[in-house]
């Protein structure tokens, strides 16, 4: 069994379950930080901001600096800045959406955009649908932080920012650029900068759609755990498996 | 070239376009109405009441009863009140669907419902769509008054209804019923309410993808209208033909 350099770990599912800390994995974080392995925390979650997301590790007993924190914000907000400096952003999104565009220096704006970024907003309204689709029609570039439909909670599926993204599909006629997992593009971002080889680099998540096919995408190995929202019984439906499955990240010793 | 007995008509695209008038169309009204030959209106609209729709094509010089509009929000509610009497309604939509529920005695509710019924709520809220999945998740039925994806106004196309439907189809993996054309439902009602054979009516409307081929649907004849979403270059693109396609109803002499 291989041994990896660094390891590249989704969030929800994987280092937590919504309220609920999983021990083994803060068990797991502490094992890499002994033994010096970098990592990175890679997320679909475009609402926290980085140092929520710090926070929310915290309280679940890990230790983690911002910077090895990615989300689909903060890639969305570099992808437009690196296409055009002085962009205007039109943007669906809560505060991880907001302060991604600041930190970037881009002007937030309801008039004339340039981009119109979508990510998940628990107070969006159909004005605010209506005129992302208008804008887009007029020609801004329709950015989607992540594709996920729905979002599993306590109470069953609730609707995620995929969704909405399908809706202004459908209106619009256009395609979005997505940045967020199974898309491979945080995965590479993140590969350039710890400046490794693919195959000494291993993305960790529990859900086979995002997490493990942005893996396969990016040519990483890859490490599901059960912990999320994909079961074993599920692996059987798909064709290309993980590298590894483990119960729990407890299951895992190749440190 | 035959002549028929009674006639269905669509409304926006076909006796008005949104705000502005056709004359040709209150004319073929008068025609009908001076030869005493039957006709329904029948929209995809939900939003709007029948005494509203009334009004609205009495603005635009034509006389209609409110009992000969067919709206999906009154089939959607006599629907449902023919599968359970005093069913309880979730319902996201504006005043056509509110008042069709209260018109049925159906009572509308935000906890436990059996019918989720979804027309288009230009007010409608995050919190309202998770509300709608969760109850669709714990076994309420999904009725859709329409799915018309987008509607073209003067800015661009906007959300429509369908948009809305696709959402919640996406995050509770349930398929709704619909209502609305292309679904030959309120065709099917018209029929019976008429009393005529299929081949003695026929279906006039300017959408192809939502009128004509509701009519097909129904297996009755179909006449296209150039004044609204559907060009005469579009028709190209389709396999089945409407029976007769005019540039405007004053190009329509079979009275």
């Amino acid at each position: 069994m291989a041994k990896y350099q660094a390891y590249l770990i989704d969030l929800d599912g994987t280092m937590y379950r919504g309220n609920a800390p999983i021990p083994e994995a803060a068990d797991f974080i502490r094992s890499l930080q002994s033994e010096s392995i970098p990592f990175r925390f890679v997320t679909n979650n475009s609402s926290r901001t980085r140092y929520k997301t710090m926070e929310k590790l915290k309280e679940n007993g890990i230790q983690a600096e911002e910077s090895h924190i990615l989300t689909p914000s903060i890639i969305a907000a570099d992808y437009i800045k690196s296409q055009q400096e002085d962009a205007r952003v039109f943007k669906i999104g809560e505060h991880g959406v907001e302060e991604a565009l600041h930190s970037r220096g881009l002007k937030i704006t309801e008039e004339s955009p340039d981009y119109v970024l979508v990510g998940i907003d628990r107070h969006v309204t159909y004005h605010k649908l209506k005129e992302a689709c208008l804008h887009i029609q007029k020609g801004a570039q329709f950015i989607a932080t992540n594709p996920d439909l729905r979002v599993p909670t306590e109470e069953g599926f609730v609707p995620g920012n995929g969704a909405y993204v399908e809706l202004i599909r459908h209106v619009t006629k256009t395609e979005p650029i997505v940045v967020g997992k199974p898309d491979s593009l945080m995965i590479e971002l993140a590969l350039d900068e710890l400046n490794l080889p693919h195959r000494d680099v291993i993305m960790v998540g529990d859900n086979y759609d995002t997490d493990i096919m942005a893996g396969i995408e990016a040519g990483i190995d890859t490490l599901h755990v059960e912990t999320g929202v994909t079961s074993r019984d599920d692996l059987k439906k798909v064709s290309i498996q993980p590298t590894y499955s483990v119960k729990s990240l407890a299951d895992w010793k190749q440190f």
